[in-house]
């Protein structure tokens, strides 16, 4: 590479865009680990981006109509760092930096949400970011509709790399945003032809470009160490109908050795090589050490916007106040007052009423309720809407041909579209929850994490919970799912046993701030149990006494979901015999957990014979079957030990013995 | 839609294809439920595939030279049904047909492997047969390449359906199969406007046919419903120099009142209609039932390969007893006997070395020994060979290049990495290992859980497995994996602790035929504890004492993988203060849970405090933390109990408290 002809191109440019290569390639070296060639190969992309067209002020990064910039290729961290530092955002300092990958440090490995501000989401697992750019692009959309561009008007801008673009969440992404027409989305492909394991030859040869524009994507091209023609291609793809992507042509760990090879992608830490490169760079300034010429012409680019986001809000305090805390209550995710006395109304209701119907129909009939006093709630489902029960009366469709609908056509996405509610949630102003069938988070898994790893409060909505769904067959059927959520850290696993239940369920899920939320939801009928208006929530508690023992407590029955019913027609079975048996609901483990060791033990006391009732395995469930203390109980499992099969509902639970009679038989052979 | 110029345009072709419709019609009215759309849909291209191209003997359905038919839009099952019963399968009755989607029958809602023989493979998860299909076409190029042509030597052909391609796998496959070339594999994509939720562009308006020949395959066109254009389609694709895909334009339940609609993806039961629709097509016949010349000219259908079945069993005939031995045994997916004595060898050997060596070192040095003796296996890692270690000398890399290659560079698909050795598996004579981190799992875990459910023995190698592997922080480190892998049915979970547990593991993974295996692997050095050889295979127990308690039994320590070191490490902390301290080492829960009883009271007997060790979430443990009956043990969890953080492993362990000192003052504070 001939280092000196493009310094010469335009010898600011190169100076300004080594600022970012040489923190990286120092800050990877301090650390011993990392990925040097990626910033070191988009640094002048980013230059450019950040100089000439992000909307932005890095003494605000909070500012609502902020253009959002998301690194998909996560592990090129130090870009995100560098830039932090160099454009002045407070927290960034040059401790941090130097402290990359270490304890306690902002500067994680991957850039984690929540750790440096201008972090807009974690990256890392490859093809996550791309997908959360299309929920922000989704969600600027919706927000434009619903308050003008006076309040939202921004760019989504997005750096993916060769391994984003092989994942195939990116796919479903890339043909959600085509669908959606989402002209403010801008992915920037760093076109470097390497990954881990060589040349990305070695394992694709697909023509990105032309896979984009089969989606209705609008492709630019540009030499990514060209300022001049990146800003010319950064520029056009502004100006584009469509969502854009720009092929940038680049050279991984530009400058270096290793410069376009596959131990570029790495950390690049030789001491001879580093100061190879940065010779190669003129750069005679010592390690971190970045002039003050250009710390200055950086600090003018996080300056850039300043005016633009004053403006900003001027004119957002010229809003009704009304309008004014309506915003922020969006923004910080916070349920409107009017949830908690909606959801008590609704509860009466139902305890009068006692439908007996699934819960994901008690979930759809408390959206009917919820969605009028929530307008940021963005529902959808992936191509399950009317199985899934996401969508209300007078929602509408999201799309260009309406961007203030409310209810999105995700497509057969289940990865892609909890990775767009991901960004939604980021984005901020939005709420969103989906829906598919419960098996199929094995499916959304990996961007379900990342709901969990960042703490955003989308609700997944997860019908079809267990062998209940009946004919569809094993491969329909979870058994082992809900064992595997509640084994994900912060996250709620609620699974409501009726119509009331749900409707707390879902005023748990709405109360979250920083978690995210599964309702587990059954395809099947269930009677209403809670005959009795509590104004309590008592999903809220995670487990409760659902039915007393009546004379001597001899048994306590726990149940979730669709099994609760089981177990109140098994205490019906064993009362008749004189046993007197307790039920307590469980709705939410998480919940009970982190309720005081007293409640736990009032709930579910020391002595009785504890069986527990789920259709699904056993995992986990060894937890509460045995005391919080003291001597252990009897105690039994009445459940799955395997995959289902393919029957009606009804049949199946009778053939794996889920029945009232076989937990009262469980229940007396333990006494 | 004219069905009377449908018919007329060939009406022999037009009555034998409806056969297809009609008996789908009826097994879905009896079961009232499943999906009669897709199969109506596509009855006339399944109908030149079986009768003009597919090479297939409907009474040696396990020929091993046979096309593979795949159905990836598994919800059209009855598609398969039809024809296995229409050209005489043996084991598909009428009454099996009469019996769709009921308990114990073997025509499940969704194809499931092992039921129905014809089944491939288990569908109905969108997008998996696609990618099975890939692996399925990657066995045969590298089969034929080993066996030759007279051995090996046929097509694979996939129906595949809107829903597959909007799942972000197919994305994976699509891309992973233009790159290997594999011109013996034909998709047939169902090309009918309709999903779920309604047309098929209100969520996706991709053009499928750029899309494929962006990545590099052959694309091609017909009129679903015209036989002779059908088979011009397919004539050339079988000729195609790439993967060919073929947009078979089709009208969803043609010839029913709700063709072109969604409803018609699902169960269309009204008698009227389905009525209307069996005039439509100009048949008389009662439900379920199939005129003579018809069933007479499907078995001859069925029986059109028999001549060339027994041609390839005569040659095989001729072979060597012992290639043909290897061949039966590779097929049955057996071990070779050579592999008891190189595993042992090979324990003995690190017995006396004594390496400090990360697992996923000591993986590599058992394959090392393994591959030489194992030629069908096949490796791969999802662009991370170099820290997966799943290469060994002079495995070469598998490509269009060389099909004798055993190395697959799967590119950054973890996804389709695991559907395709589904489907190489399947397949049989190749035995499929792949690799990638641990967290990674999220990403393939729908392929994976079918690997579970269908029993395919694929062995996933999973490194980097916890904390351990430092800085690359906690969207890569997996802290609930362990759990979630545990919780799913019918998969061994090894996570061994040294280099002899680690060749134990590869011995036992080796060992299953029905079912699949992870190793789960650290990134960092751990020290050999196994320091006196056992001819035994000890992970073969699932958990052994590794270390007795010298003295009065005060404690037990179980722990797995790295953390059985720490615990090692406690143990002599505990014993210096004259704690007895037992060691146990876990390796795998599912096996020891097979153990009987009395063999999991010997390694775990009551009294002594219990406390567990694993650098992940505690969700599981309590199975193993209390006693196996009698009164309750006092025990404790030394591990994680939230997601991890950025920082060298070292920093990580002390930070998160998951240390010797720390175990041992568990220990203590529980005595």
């Amino acid at each position: 590479m001939d280092l000196t002809a493009l310094a010469a191109r335009n010898p600011e440019h190169w100076r300004r865009a080594a600022c970012i290569r040489t923190l990286t390639l120092d800050a990877v070296a301090a650390a011993n680990s990392g990925h040097s060639g990626m910033p070191m190969g988009m640094a002048d992309v980013a230059t450019v981006l950040f100089d000439k067209h992000l909307s932005f002020d890095a003494s605000a990064p909070d500012w609502p109509n902020r253009d959002r910039f998301i690194l998909s290729a996560g592990h090129g961290s130090m870009l995100l760092y560098s830039l932090f530092y160099l454009t002045g955002y407070a927290d960034m300092t040059l401790e941090q930096v130097k402290n990359f990958r270490q304890l306690g440090a902002i500067t994680a490995g991957h850039p984690e949400y929540g750790h440096a501000t201008g972090i807009e989401t974690t990256t890392g697992p490859l093809g996550q970011g791309i997908a959360n750019a299309v929920g922000f692009a989704m969600a600027e959309e919706f927000l434009r509709a619903k308050w003008g561009k006076k309040v939202i008007d921004h760019y989504t801008w997005c750096i993916a790399g060769d391994g984003c673009l092989m994942e195939g969440i990116s796919q479903e992404a890339i043909a959600l945003a085509g669908r959606q027409q989402l002209s403010r989305l801008i992915v920037m492909w760093d076109d470097n032809g390497i990954t881990i394991d060589g040349k990305v030859s070695i394992a694709d040869r697909t023509d990105q470009k032309a896979r984009f524009a089969a989606s209705g994507w609008d492709v630019f091209e540009c030499d990514g160490h060209d300022p001049a023609d990146i800003d010319r291609a950064l520029t056009a793809a502004k100006a584009s109908a469509g969502p854009a992507m720009i092929a940038c042509k680049t050279h991984i760990a530009l400058g270096h050795a290793a410069q376009d090879t596959a131990k570029g992608h790495g950390a690049l830490t030789d001491p001879k090589q580093l100061q190879a490169a940065k010779d190669g760079y003129g750069w005679p300034h010592g390690a971190f050490e970045i002039p003050a010429d250009l710390k200055a012409w950086w600090e003018g680019v996080g300056a850039r916007g300043r005016a633009a986001r004053e403006e900003w809000e001027t004119r957002f305090a010229l809003m009704s106040d009304s309008k004014k805390a309506e915003f922020v209550r969006a923004f910080a995710a916070e349920a409107p007052k009017k949830l908690a006395a909606t959801i008590r109304a609704l509860k009466k209701q139902h305890t009068e009423a006692r439908p007996k119907v699934a819960t994901r129909q008690a979930s759809q009939m408390a959206l009917e309720v919820i969605n009028p006093i929530l307008p940021e709630h963005l529902g959808g489902s992936a191509d399950l809407t009317g199985s899934n029960n996401t969508n209300t009366a007078g929602l509408g469709t999201f799309g260009p041909e309406d961007r203030k609908g409310r209810h999105v056509h995700y497509g057969i996405r289940e990865h892609g579209m909890a990775a767009a509610m991901n960004g939604m949630a980021l984005h901020g102003g939005v709420r969103p929850y989906g829906g598919t069938f419960m098996v199929f988070t094995d499916y959304a898994r990996a961007a379900m994490r990342l709901s969990s790893l960042m703490g955003v409060p989308v609700t997944y909505v997860m019908t079809h919970d267990s062998i209940g769904l009946g004919e569809d067959g094993p491969t329909h059927q979870p058994v082992e799912h809900l064992a595997m959520l509640r084994a994900t850290p912060n996250l709620l696993v609620m699974r409501p046993a009726d119509a009331v239940e749900t409707a707390e369920a879902w005023e748990v899920a709405l109360g979250q701030t920083r978690t995210p939320s599964v309702l587990a939801l059954s395809r099947q009928s269930v009677p209403t149990l809670r005959t009795t208006h509590t104004a309590k929530n008592l999903v809220a508690q995670g487990a409760y006494v659902l039915a007393e023992a009546e004379g001597k407590r001899q048994a306590i029955l726990l149940a979730t979901g669709s099994e609760v019913a089981i177990a109140m027609a098994a205490r019906d079975l064993l009362q008749a015999e004189g046993i007197g048996t307790r039920v307590v609901s469980m709705p939410c483990w998480e919940i009970f957990e982190e309720t005081d060791e007293a409640y736990r033990r009032r709930v579910l006391p020391a002595g009785p014979v504890r069986v527990a009732v789920e259709a699904a395995i056993r995992f986990g469930w060894d937890r509460w079957l045995y005391g919080e203390r003291g001597k252990r109980e009897k105690s039994g499992f009445v459940g799955m030990h395997g995959f289902g099969a393919s029957a009606p509902a009804e049949d199946l639970y009778a053939h794996f013995g889920i029945t009232p009679e076989a937990v009262a038989a469980k229940v007396k052979s333990l006494l």
